[in-house]
């Protein structure tokens, strides 16, 4: 690919300083990845300044929620800039544009897009351990047209940002046991805006009551632990993994699919089941759970210490603790490149000259 | 309110031909109303040309889906020009606003919305029966992060659409058995973009077998009828009118209601019940079920003609029937002023001289 770049971009690009405090997903790079497709057809993708979209008001995103997402990170390594697992987002990102009618931006564009934006972005990846430059991918519907169809005409953009985790420190998750973030049947295991804009009623009732992330349970039964609002769920008993089994409802986190590799390989036991809250929240109260955490790629692997279901509270005494510290450092050190990658999932990004 | 409108929209407003062929939600004014919110404080609202939006590509409404709309119609009445129950969909909007953690629209905002669209393109509203101005009320959440949680800042619009009825004609509806458009806990009961985006494949799907809408089931038991994708549902049995008791899951239709009140006036007994859609399936095939149909804002009164679940299809003979009929015409007859209004339900709006 030839890209062309706005001067202008280019020098902040080269310019640009990490700031000292990132926070998530809130300092923007100065640069998107931008492709179109019309009528199925993708146009050749390019590099351009972060800019506000021109969106028709009648666009079908904005009334009808045909979106979907990825989230990865660049991290900085010994060696340079690389992608983690790349190909596993590409992937889900079609999985999610197919639930929602949309055509799958191809595996060559998005691969183009996020290496293009990392490329370009390389000043603007961390250099702290836990830090990064978190992409986001995404996909729209921007036909301007009231009926309840699907879009004809979509953009994809990567925009960039360079990242602390999402949650640092032990979270506080609370028992969701009134909502639901998606249905038997609904969108739960794809990556799509409505999830989220259905989750953010209980995230609003749990920061009020001290807590930090929902526990959703599984919408057809309620009584088993799906996932939070955007982490996968992991518990230790008796030394032992366990995690939810994907069920249509749970969306298939990268970093959960990651770390059940990385224990196995480390000698854990793994579980993948339904997880009933009540049992585990029993377990939990004896002692047999001695830990919880949540994971995903913003989040990283997120120690639970405090779980609330109604007016009760049930606590975690090892958190961070050791099962949960030992797969974090594990992941981490492939993924910043102290470590060797047995399973080959570090992609090397060439980093552009922007002279 | 003092409203300053740009020469040039004015002058497109005024010399506006409501075309032959209008469709539904394609032709758009050339004027819309626009509000915003920061930090849940209102500022006035204005009417502006019909322009595109300007969005940061990290907007949550892209990513989260934090949106919400309604849908409204203005009517060409013996006296000039006037809303249906405009009342209704400002409550509803507020609702469905607070289920997405937004800011309610006031609903003197709304109305002063709804109201000046109306005013200002009074020439675009079409005289024939059946026709009349869609207005799409609008909610997004514009601040610019990444992070699950609501938006600080919202953009309020309302645009309009001359417009035909969304189906003429009879409809072949499909009994959706795997997919669902909300959860129980989900935001099946607000109108807000996730539950259109679940839908769409459903729709796709049914579209390739030759059918038009789905008919919605309970995302809890998976075999009572909840909705289609933009209608509420009802069904005449034995000369007597059923449709779906609401129950959270259910879009509360301002057209529901309206039946509903207008059949009792008519002499109906009428149910609000839950409906199992293999009784319901049933009763059509012995007939005992004579008649059903969707309605809605948008559909007006639509007959169903045909209901295929599975390999099966079960053949409504009377589509128009006598029940649909009369209830539609009772209803058009109210909005487009044949009729006493003995409800108070037509909002007048005084036409803006745009001269
Ligand atoms: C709902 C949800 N579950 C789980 C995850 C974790 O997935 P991953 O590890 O691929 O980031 C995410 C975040 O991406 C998410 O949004
Ligand atoms: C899901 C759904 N159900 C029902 C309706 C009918 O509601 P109303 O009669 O207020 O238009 C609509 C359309 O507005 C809808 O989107």
């Amino acid at each position: 690919m030839t890209v062309s770049i706005d001067p202008a971009v280019a020098a902040s690009l080269r310019g640009f300083e990490v700031p000292e405090k990132l926070g998530f997903g809130s300092v923007m790079a100065p640069a998107m990845f931008r492709a179109r497709c019309q009528d199925g057809v993708w146009s050749g993708g390019e590099l351009v300044p972060y800019a506000p979209l021109t969106l028709d008001p009648a666009a079908k995103v904005l009334h009808y929620a045909q979106s979907c997402f990825e989230g990865m990170k660049a991290y900085r390594t010994a060696d340079g800039i690389a992608l983690f697992r790349p190909d596993r987002n590409a992937r889900r990102m079609a999985y999610s544009a197919e639930r929602l009618c949309m055509p799958a931006v191809p595996e060559s564009l998005f691969m183009e897009g996020v290496t293009t934006v990392t490329a370009y972005c390389a000043n603007l990846v961390p250099a702290n351990s836990g830090e990064s430059l978190y992409l986001r991918p995404f996909l729209i519907g921007t036909q301007p047209d009231l009926s309840v169809s699907a879009s004809t005409s979509y953009e994809f953009y990567v925009i960039a940002s360079p990242s602390e985790a999402y949650h640092a420190g032990n979270m506080r998750v609370w028992v969701e046991r009134e909502d639901a973030r998606a249905a038997v049947g609904g969108t739960g295991d794809a990556k799509v805006g409505g999830n989220y804009a259905a989750s953010l009623q209980s995230i609003a009732r749990l920061k009020k009551r001290g807590f930090d992330q929902s526990l959703w349970l599984n919408p057809g039964n309620r009584h088993t632990v799906d996932e939070l609002s955007g982490m996968n769920f992991f518990a230790v008993m008796d030394g032992e993994l366990h995690t939810p089994a994907l069920n249509g409802a749970i969306l298939e986190g990268v970093t959960r699919d990651s770390l059940l590799t990385l224990a196995r390989q480390l000698g854990y036991t793994v579980h993948e089941r339904p997880i009933d809250i009540d049992d585990l929240l029993q377990l939990v109260s004896s002692g047999t759970c001695s830990e919880a955490f949540a994971c995903g790629t913003a989040a990283i692997v997120s120690p639970i210490s405090v779980m609330g279901d109604g007016d009760a509270v049930y606590e975690l005494s090892a958190a961070p603790g050791p099962v949960a510290e030992r797969l974090r450092a594990a992941l981490l050190d492939i993924q910043e490149g102290r470590a060797e990658d047995p399973f080959g999932w570090m992609v090397p990004v060439e980093i552009t000259d922007l002279d």
